[in-house]
């Protein structure tokens, strides 16, 4: 491929979105064709399979739910990533294979092996050049006495979270170009140490014919 | 699992519905309990996955569209199917597994063990306890004189439904329990083999004690 695909990965409200924002703003200054895209949904089917799994009170079993979100990967892996890519543009992406790991795997507790064969099924073997995993630090949980829970629900949905929260971690360990970045620093703080990471993986330095 | 599963597969209007509702009211006329369903669909989930499949004019790529239908298999099997046979009940299922392999990987052309996996995945590894494969004879589309196409659009359709009618052959050879049956036969003698199969393959003996 002629572009760079970059993936921003984490739990909600972890700053990934104001990330995204940054960074596209950051490559559209530059002069590079930039895509800014998200998952699940991206493309037209895509956000109708969201709906879907998002749609309250509809009985979804967790495989359905897995291979939905796979479906709308592969939608939108095949008529919007690999496109931009080819014509040689820099994708960036909220969420994409390590999610699905992190949320359907680690914390629902589906096989990781299976995961990982559906993602490679899903994608047609597509990998990032670069993920950005965006965690708070465990002291930012316990500053705010997020371990202290009443109810079961609570502490099940604590459980569910520190689960993924463990498996983002683990997975960072295991996927090539993928980084751990503390989301407790301040917002340009971060969006500094994302712009040195492009520079260290040459994300911008490989498309120099992109810029206009 | 206490039931029985059996599953109709074949072509559009190769009398399978048909056949369903016959063998549905024979079962149910000795005693049975018996649960009539079909894919895709079969669940309110599963028939809003079916939905987009068919939407006409929607961007659906051949992978996406893959997992469309194993998403919607895997909603049925969990809440429909798995549960039904858990209680004893034969259950009869218009298109299941071997569906997908004649259209999409025979027909359309995706790897087949790529479509086994999945497959796998979406049943957790249920397999019918007799599948029937209703399929007209070549002689049949002969006398009708379907080989004779003039533009490229009819050839490419015939095209298409000669390799997954030869999908469907190849599959019944590596099936256990699969049986091919002749659909240019008339109605009722074709139910009567039906019945002759559900004989050979003691699915009424099995049930003895899910007459009511």
């Amino acid at each position: 491929m002629k572009g760079k695909f970059i993936v921003l990965e984490g739990p909600d409200r972890c700053g990934k979105s104001t990330q995204a924002k940054l960074l596209y703003n950051y490559l559209i200054a530059q002069g590079f064709d930039v895509e800014l895209t998200r998952e699940p949904g991206g493309t037209p089917t895509a956000e109708k399979i969201r709906q879907i799994v998002l749609e309250p009170g509809l009985d979804v079993r967790p495989m359905a739910e897995l291979l939905l979100y796979e479906a709308s990967r592969a939608q939108h892996t095949q008529e919007k990533i690999i496109p931009a890519l080819q014509a040689g543009k820099i994708v960036i992406c909220e969420r994409y294979t390590m999610s699905t790991s992190a949320y359907q795997g680690y914390a629902r507790g589906i096989d990781l092996k299976l995961i990982d064969t559906v993602n490679q099924i899903a994608t047609t073997g597509l990998q990032p050049d670069l993920t950005l995993v965006f965690l708070m630090s465990d002291e930012y949980f316990s500053s705010r006495g997020e371990y202290l829970f009443s109810d079961r629900l609570e502490r099940e949905d604590q459980e569910f979270r520190q689960n993924m929260r463990q498996g983002y971690k683990n997975l960072v360990e295991r996927t090539p170009h993928a980084h751990l970045i503390n989301a407790d620093d301040d917002v340009d703080a971060i969006h500094e140490q994302v712009t040195e990471l492009l520079k260290k993986y040459h994300i911008t330095d490989l498309c120099p014919s992109q810029k206009s």
